[in-house]
């Protein structure tokens, strides 16, 4: 594990190294993948007919752009630097998204140009390990068609993939505006499954909270705590994004379409507010925490309070009669010794009496 | 309990999954009741007869909202689905607001439409046991007629049937819109008995804190802070909605109506601030537990040091007059043993003294 | 005490269902007061004359208004719902006001009507048992009349009464705005003493946490912040409240009058920042006091450490020596006993010379 | 010192009371020096000559006013209430401000007029014991003159008096409006001189923390603490009144004085950013004190620890060969108590290896 | 180390004395560098063609000012104050910006004048002992030309040089707008290298916290949060800088190079919030070594006490065999001793057994 994590942090800083000194509109990818051909594949609709094929050059793309269906131009691996800035050039794309593009480390965001609408999206998924992923999905809408930019095809377009094919909901009578509203809807939806997750942490770790308090659980605390920043960071900005597209003049999109925004404007507030409530559970957990911690301290020191309080008061006693003088009368009585264990069964009786009224016991 | 609280989770996530990949626009119940048929009643009245009866199809709910009486369309019951997007088609409510008003789950907000004003609120109620329970109200407020939907038919609008009927109050002599609020205002004020709720449990942790402050104590703390939390999520938002409601153009709320929306403004403004307040009270309670437990702690130790302090040295000097040497001259004085047992309680006179100066006894 | 605090809360909760369920605008007093008549006393003032008795009836404070006096109605005693509603009825004025009006829990707040302006503040007072108490004013400002609803005669508005009789400052010159302004500015300047009272607890508890900290401080500390809650929570809405009328277009408020209700926006900020620092205050106390107990625990540890670490080791010795095995070759020689006398009087200098530099004693 | 500080309260608490109950607009003195008469010196300048003296009469000062010269009108010393009334008045002042100008405890604040800019400020200098004092300044900028209301003469403004004299930097150039912001200008160059001493005790309080933490430290920090919350609260609102005089309208202040208040408006943005980074390094600093009492508190508990694991299992052993039973074959072999001591040393040895491998040691 | 520190103050004050009491507008000198003389040189650029050399005298500045090309004039050294305030009187620049050109520490910021724009930035990098290390730079953009004011000519800008020279990116067929861009574009770049670090640090304390907690790493922790607050100091203001320059009127910015600045807002707010997520992080670091502490604590809290209740009860045991009373019949047992023994034995499996069942082994 150390030692995954030490490459991470090379690669990271290589990354790092890799843009600084570059002018500004450099097309360089930014991820950990290794380098690898793009693949582009398309579906193209309208309302009564649809193709997906995978297209063979950049001239087929342009094609498909200017045909009167709507297209979804899917592009999965960003490492082929040169293939995204042929294509944005063809495309006309001005080269700061195109930077914006292939660095997969950027901020959720939205730009608006006059002929197109750049959106930066994060993907999140849980991974084998149960830890959240974060992948990042660039969305250009233009006239008629949606380009997407991913690092891997994935399974969240799916649903949106079938809905076009089974011709269900509307996406088959609306716009290339409406499908760029679905995939976004669609990687927000899945946001309720990370949602879902950190909430099962939570409680999950509350019942730890209480059943074993121990140093492990509070770094499970800290390391969930990390988790739901880490979740908040690329969230949070999508509200404000999608506040941006719904707000926008662009005719790009139509006033049916922001409809549909609102919806999503309505779980992303939804969202952030449950992160922000997590995050309050969180601290209360670690307060918990402390406070078990602290209880269970005052159990042991209570313990050793009354072992200590009874005993050594006696064995005090004990020391006493274990003295050589040579005058010493009691020791010579006859009940000298019994009277002693009286005296010593009565200052024990009395202890007890004592820390039952204090409730230690 | 706990196989209760397993299968709440379990049926969460299915209902989580029931919508996942659907359309925008599906209209999927999510909540956790089990399917039944919807129950569809009407209260019909103007300023000089009321009528109040159960329709037989939606039909005759069309025909009542012709009529030019006020009308109150009450559907409880929203796991028949189908029956809801009939209704909602009919009257042509957009399918956004039909999937709303099935999923339970959604935040409070406001919707304005060209025709028909769509809100859903929170109503919150304590059940037998004593905790706080959350069920969703949906009001459409379209030209003469509010309708509500609901999961079940709850007593809280009773005081509003009660005064259309008996004519008390302004309801009979004014619009829809007047029902609207009146219906609105019926939730709102019961947010009052949930404050009167958690204030009395502030209260009595109050007392629990300073009497018996115990781990049980803690966690009850804790789960308060999560139930002001969870009201809150649900309170907070309707302010904002009421705002909108009081700014909004729409010709469906007449300016005498929002005279009085303004009143429940200024409830919800009060609300928010006692939870605020409830929220910063509990925080204390928690800074007053720990710092109770430090100072339990405190006692406990005190208790040890002074036993030890005292009987420790005492039980050396009983030990240094049990040693066996030959040569101790001491042991062989008549009055050694009286001696020793002077300085002993010297010692012990001092040591009291030092712990009262110290102010520990 | 309990069991006044037990009558108070029931009286509480039945104050609030006499309301719950009925409808808005309805005037039901619900304070804790028992019911007698409301006292009405008038003060009628110009530049040259001041007259001041006791109305026998309605008509005669309706006539009183439309005179060309500035009139003072001083209505104390708000339990008689009837003579308030009736009251209000002649004079026109909205029946949600009244119902504020009789309502003494409300937030303070201003609203505004064409012909009138409504204003509710809190009056804030020390009782005898040196406690804050908080009674309710509502103010109502009409052409050349200004309405005191209050629930009992209070001393603060003696200074205003006394201007108008002796002519001394502006008032009678000015018109019923001013009056207005002046009876709003005696509420808010005795804010200053109840200021003044928390400074003074902050004060005195800041003295007792250095040099007495014990649980009964901690107390003290958490009712302190209670209080300034509470307090905070009935003066922070007038800045608000005060900024309103000073951007007020309505003609009542006259634009000589704003100037001086610049001066109470003013206070009310100063206040607001004080109880933000009183505050701050509270929580550093309770700091220092957490502080203060951990430190003296530490002192009690080090007590306990110091003695055991001294006495244990030499009572070990001196056990060594209470063995009874035949062949001890020490307990025969002469000095023995001497030598080991010598040894743990060094062992004894030795850990003091240790816990020295260690800075524990 | 108590006793000072007692007369200091009963000082506030009748200066308190003297205000009480009187109109606004009473010019009444609030701080706490005696009755003396105040000192007026004027000094009179344009580009070509200056001249400095001290007017026999009021006459004297609003003939300066009225002559073709800027003037710096200075009066020392608030105690004479009607000497500043009668000033007031013969310049067409408002009362309001007279009473503000006297009332040394207001909140820094700008108020305009038509004629007339009136200005709050507070001056913060140390006095001998280190400690931040605070002091008023009243502004009022008129046409031609600059008016200068403070308790007692200031060093401050010394500077600015050399400039004029030595004809130094613009001041001779330049109208009123720029004699006022560099009046203020000194006093905001002064507070740096603050922070400088708050920066200095935060590096000395925390060499403090490190070196020897005890709870005389801790109030030390609590004091810092209140000291920067009282500095802060006289600096910050200087801030939104110099974004007020950029922004007015009044020709009183021309545009390129306007180029110098931003310039006071930068330093004000730094100074709050300063207070509020010493108020988070104030914090942290009592949680590192909290930290280093806890970290001390485990160090005393391991010391003991480890004293009372070696030696209490070692008495024990020898508590045993102290037993008076007659048939303890131990007792009466040859190296019994030889055998003895090898255990006990052994037994000291694993528990030292024990606490070293536990990193205890 | 402490000498330089002292030293390190005494220059600090001496310096703060160096201003007080001076004109606003003097140009003096406010950082801690020797004095020597500026070095200027130029880079004189079109698209055809590049210049670099060192001008001989201001005159050279003046003509190069008004060539045709685009001009980068780079100024090192700022402790010649004659020079620099000769240099701005020629070029027409403000006083006031001179002024803060040289004083190096103030708060990063815009000011806009007609003719040129006037920028002040923070440049930071790590020394040789790897702790951060701030410059200022002051950059005032003119019609076709870049002036930059630096302490020291720094690394960061050879990249921009390299790219001028090397004809690479966009920056030969832009205005000096694009320079001035590109500047501010390679300072705001290099920040990330500070996050990196910090990045590092915070994962490198974490581990810490967790294998090894002690009062050097609390130390450490408090001494990289003091660290964020200082970077963040000095890059928070750059957003709203940045801001300033994306809305300005001003035709010196043209809207090409507004789309450029648009993306260091990006990363500008992109660093802020993870300098956020930082400092919560290390709120989390010190929150988790306190609880790792209590943890410890309550670790040896149990070895004491099991140790302790372990061995007294049976050193009591011992000492009462150890009496010497003449009648103690369990002396002269046969078995006594060995029926102690047995006893004994079975105490301590029976506490051990308690122990393991509370989990405190």
């Amino acid at each position: 594990m150390g030692k995954k994590k030490l490459q991470g942090k090379i690669k990271k800083a290589s990354r790092f190294l890799r843009k600084k000194g570059k002018p500004p509109g450099t097309v360089t990818y930014m991820g950990m993948r290794d380098k690898e051909a793009s693949k582009v594949s398309i579906i193209s609709y309208n309302e009564t007919e649809v193709r997906s094929y995978r297209p063979k050059n950049i001239q087929e793309i342009l094609d498909e752009k200017n045909s009167n269906h709507v297209s979804w131009i899917d592009i999965s691996g960003l490492t082929d630097e040169a293939f995204v800035e042929n294509l944005g050039a063809q495309l006309h794309l001005n080269t700061l998204i195109l930077e914006d593009t292939v660095n997969v480390n950027i901020r959720p965001k939205v730009d608006e140009y006059e002929d197109y609408i750049f959106a930066v999206l994060k993907m999140l998924y849980l991974d084998a390990a149960d830890e959240v992923v974060i992948e990042q999905v660039a969305l250009v809408l233009v006239k008629d068609a949606v380009l997407v930019f991913q690092e891997v095809e994935m399974d969240v377009f799916n649903a949106v993939r079938e809905r076009i094919e089974t011709k269900s909901g509307r996406v088959r009578r609306m716009g290339a505006d409406y499908l760029f509203f679905s995939l976004m809807d669609a990687i927000v939806d899945n946001y309720f499954v990370i949602l879902e997750h950190i909430s099962a942490k939570v409680d999950h770790l509350e019942d730890e909270v209480y059943d074993h308090p121990n140093p492990e659980v509070a770094r499970k605390i800290q390391d969930l705590k990390k988790e739901v920043m880490k979740v908040r960071r690329v969230i949070s900005p999508v509200k404000e994004m999608v506040g941006r597209l719904i707000d926008t003049q662009n005719p790009l999109i139509t006033k049916d379409t922001k409809l549909f925004l609102r919806d999503i404007l309505d779980h992303t507030i939804e969202i952030n507010e449950s992160l922000q409530i997590y995050r309050e559970m969180i601290m209360s957990l670690m307060e918990m925490y402390m406070s078990n911690m602290s209880n269970k301290m005052n159990e042991v020191m209570k313990v050793l309070t009354i072992m200590a309080s009874i005993f050594i008061p006696l064995t005090f006693i004990a020391g006493i009669y274990g003295m050589n003088f040579d005058n010493m009368p009691e020791l010579h009585s006859k009940n000298g010794y019994f009277v002693v264990w009286g005296v010593m069964i009565a200052i024990f009786i009395g202890m007890m009496f004592y820390f039952k009224r204090r409730r230690w016991l």
